[in-house]
């Protein structure tokens, strides 16, 4: 992509309303748009994020045997009403709309109740069984605040699975899959070293459940880390019978502020009880399925990345989830930078190419800003010093290298395994 | 993909309350779920076809210069009273709904009003422009009637993408690059030679507008066309002004129904202007910046090809959007079936494997319900005479092949260009 062509302008100043460093940047970065508090559009560096996370997200979970599917944002009544969670009074943040002949609608906020309503036309005996649905689709929440970026949003991005098993040992065998799969997420992400899962309240389904949270002062959230035992308890959940059944003092714990970045539950028949979603054993008797969700959230965690990975001169995006591999910025010498940029954009090197008419200082601000962690530059003295200055993120200074070895050290960059 | 993990199950007959063939097809196939009228989810099946038609879509846009984003549903209603379109006395299929502290949003159902301010922080001057964004989002419509499947749905997928130019001249170029654009699209989704361009009524933005009309007893519009003059018009707009205008006669038009698929729209300052939108001229001076909009709807096209496709046994998809490039069944021979299924997939060809315990009978309808063009069987016959039956669709009869040549014809299926 070349720049000239890009249509997003960067800002020096975040909008005075925004008081979250992740909005503050991804809004002068132009990679985010705001249109109203917890509600934002994604401009095209900012969906290239998107993409690349969900798209690593979608990898690991295929990995686990999901299989993806898109379920709706509008939700029939009828099915809430059956679990119990259409009222107001016990789900706080429906937001809900009406169809033409007065029938109340609600926005989907999760989607327990459709799952386990569709599955019923596909489940009948346990050989139809373990089975394991996920979607990457917009959720509604009707948050009272919404003062946090992309971290806390009433319209935004999750991915959510849903498990079906014969039985809670079969159900305990995934769940543990799923556990290690989220780790693997969170790695790829460049936020694993952050990220610890947690022990969690089971909320209405369960008594516990487990959460995955990256410690930040920009989370809402309160853990207790033990950090020699690697293990960390939500604070809603912190009392002596915990701390007993985990064998951890309160002495041994550091309390940090942390985002929840994944959420996983055993759900047992909470849902195909009420909803009827049964299955033939074998010996032909009628039993429930039983079932576990598992929430991430997408655009959650590209607001997550930038709380915690960003530096004073902006965005610093790990490799995977960066909008471009390279950037490519030309100090006059756009038909030199042009050449490079051809070559590699037919080898599969992603480069944004700032070929526009503007100062080395301007072009070097837009470029610490939108957090491409490898940059490279031509100019007249670069050519001079025998070809094109090559530079990290993470490092002081750039070197230069002959045009060959740029080709080939980007080609090892992009394509060889971290 | 194997079949005996594919948690779908098919149909023999469609729920009593479908009363469209596309419905009615792709829920006994097992590619959406109805949730309600004129609301499905797309099950993976239907997902994979769903991804095909917007990458299809996607790919003609960027090649006109289109900048993919992603707006939100949740509408604020400042900007849509500023083009007069928030009332509902003005606009009735809006959905709305409430933030806690009672404040009215819109769910959106075009996003002509949001883009056009969002512009605002991006163009200033000549040199920003001409500009052209699109998205590939889910809108929502109240519709008082949905029977067609998913045609007409009240939660639809659509691509909408958004011109901003300088002046008219600058826009009728742009307009013509669209138009051929689209007509690409048709073409790769295999109904090219039943979809019109037609001449069609501007509504509240223009005299006159374009749409994309494709032939079928399923449509709800009505359009005349003349064959040899290759010219459409839609019949809201027909009148002797008109067909003066365009230079047909009466007699040489045949009424048709049809379903319109595309719909672009030239918008000159209609939104710019009380927006304010605008730009710095050559000479300093402000002007208005003159907008297009264009749509197409990857969902309604789904629909639309089962309706114009389809035979008496199922659905037919094109090889472009089909879920899969090959099915694969196997009558008993699971082990000679994986050999081919992993050589297959390892070359990138995408293979839906049917390997579960089932008669040939069932699969063979299965198969043929599924709608993928091109199937291969292997059995204990198919082997002693020689190796693997490879059948098109719409061929009458299949023939065996070697193993060597399968894989090659696979192969050439896949990667040739048509």
């Amino acid at each position: 992509m070349k720049q000239s062509k890009l249509f997003i302008k960067t800002r020096k100043e975040a909008p005075a309303d925004e008081v979250s460093k992740n909005a503050e940047l991804l809004i002068r970065g132009g990679f985010i748009n705001k249109e109203m508090a917890g509600v934002y559009s994604y401009l095209p560096l900012g969906l290239r994020v998107m993409n690349k996370i969900s798209n690593i997200v979608r990898e690991e979970m295929d990995a686990v045997g999901g299989q993806e599917i898109k379920m709706t944002v509008l939700q029939d009544s009828d099915v809430w009403q059956k679990s119990g969670r259409w009222s107001d009074d016990v789900v706080d943040n429906w937001f809900k709309t009406k169809l033409k002949n007065e029938t109340e609608l609600g926005l989907g906020f999760t989607h327990e109740e459709p799952i386990t309503e569709m599955l019923k036309n596909h489940i009948n005996s346990y050989r139809d069984l373990p089975v394991c649905v996920y979607q990457i689709q917009a959720k509604f929440r009707n948050e009272a605040r919404a003062k946090s970026g992309v971290m806390r949003g009433r319209e935004f991005l999750m991915k959510d699975m849903y498990s079906f098993s014969k039985n809670e040992e079969e159900h305990n065998s995934f769940y543990e899959k799923v556990q290690k799969a989220y780790k693997k997420v969170y790695e790829r992400l460049g936020i694993g070293h952050l990220t610890y899962m947690t022990f969690a309240s089971g909320g209405t389904f369960s008594k516990y459940s487990h959460e995955f949270q990256t410690i930040t002062s920009a989370g809402e959230d309160t853990i207790y880390v033990d950090e020699d035992k690697g293990i960390a308890i939500n604070q809603e959940v912190l009392n002596e019978e915990v701390l007993s059944d985990l064998g951890v003092s309160r002495e041994n714990l550091v309390e940090q502020k942390a985002v929840e970045v994944g959420n996983i539950f055993t759900l047992g028949t909470k849902f195909s009880d009420p909803i009827n979603l049964v299955y033939k054993d074998e010996e032909g008797k009628e039993q429930k399925v039983f079932m576990g969700s598992y929430g991430i959230g997408p655009s959650r965690l590209m607001g997550t990345i930038v709380e915690v990975l960003s530096d004073e001169k902006g965005i610093i995006w790990p490799k995977e989830v960066s909008p471009f591999h390279v950037h490519l910025i030309s100090l006059g010498e756009n038909e030199k930078a042009e050449e490079i940029y051809n070559e590699l954009n037919s080898s599969g090197v992603e480069v944004l190419l700032d070929d526009r008419e503007a100062p080395a200082g301007e072009k070097f601000a837009d470029s610490d800003l939108f957090g491409i962690p490898l940059r490279v530059v031509v100019s007249k003295r670069s050519l001079e010093e025998g070809g094109y200055e090559i530079k990290y993120r993470k490092d002081e200074k750039g070197r230069i290298v002959s045009k060959e070895e740029l080709i080939s050290e980007l080609k090892d960059y992009v394509f060889k395994t971290l």
